[in-house]
């Protein structure tokens, strides 16, 4: 359920593959290639964090690294992604879903609702990231108003047209492969425009 | 090197013992012990990212979790600490050292160095939190003050006697352990007392 971390920086062979197997590509991957193209770019810098994992044992063999032998993962008490852009700081979440009709709010863990509403009253950027595989499409959903719902006590999800309403489509591109802070500039940067 | 992952809430036992042990407790823990009183007392919203580990192979035994058999500590390609202080995203890294005289640059990894560069250029506040465990003292440095320190290449440490000329000595209390918000308060919001 919990993918591996995958933090090597894209090749070319990679990148041409991106162009043809767009699809086939998962959400975490689009976000960590889109973010090195920010950080390269001095956009922003935003990082996932590491998959928290909880060490057991741990073998020392002589002249060689460290070898973890019984590791499990844990559940994250935060979101997955944060860092700086434009003085302030972002904080999200991304998941996918393959239902065609709605998002399932069990597919986030109570600790991360809790963080992003601290994140919101510390004066930071939160937000949801939202792509419907079934659809190709990734939205962004602000976090207040996911919050807003997640505590509505008769929901259990969020429509995929809700989605569409209260969120804001994220345009695809070849790099960045999601020009997810062109969203963040409209949704909360744009009385400065 | 690298230690455990610790992510466990301090519980009535291990505080208890905090009082009398403090002088054994390593600095992360010090650290997270603080930034949860933090959290809790919503004052700032800081964390400590997981430790990166790239997993080789995972079990999956019938009707328990996930097994990871084989992984591998990674360098960080970040500093361990960010977060959120009035507004402000905050991003540090937090190291001890045994000598007497000075700590060695080796024990940071460039690319936290680069990080801590770009997080200056993003507007964010960045430091270093540095305990000499021999004197039980922890300092903090401003990240523009150690980075300038760190390019000057007839360095390879940065001494005792500097990091007290240049640095601020974090008060220590029961809790927090470490009074280190104060420390940013001085250096970094001066200007707003």
């Amino acid at each position: 359920m919990i993918g591996y971390p995958n933090r090597k920086k894209p090749n070319s062979t990679v990148s041409s593959l991106h162009t043809h197997t767009g699809r086939g590509m998962s959400l975490e991957r689009d976000l960590n290639d889109s973010n090195e193209y920010y950080k390269e770019s001095g956009r922003a810098l935003i990082h996932k964090k590491p998959t928290p994992i909880q060490v057991v044992k741990v073998d020392y063999p002589q002249r060689s690294a460290a070898k973890i032998t019984e590791a499990y993962y844990k559940t994250p008490s935060t979101t997955d992604y944060n860092g700086i852009y434009r003085g302030r700081a972002v904080d999200f979440e991304a998941k996918e879903t393959k239902s065609t009709t709605s998002f399932p709010f069990k597919s986030i863990h109570p600790h991360q609702i809790a963080h992003l509403e601290q994140v919101l009253q510390h004066g930071g950027i939160g937000f949801l990231i939202l792509r419907f595989t079934s659809f190709n499409e990734t939205y962004m959903v602000d976090a207040k108003r996911m919050i807003d719902l997640y505590h509505d006590k008769s929901r259990k999800s969020i429509s995929y047209t809700a989605v569409k309403k209260h969120g804001s489509l994220i345009k695809e591109s070849f790099t960045p492969r999601l020009c997810y802070l062109d969203n963040v500039d409209e949704l909360y940067f744009k009385e400065e425009h």
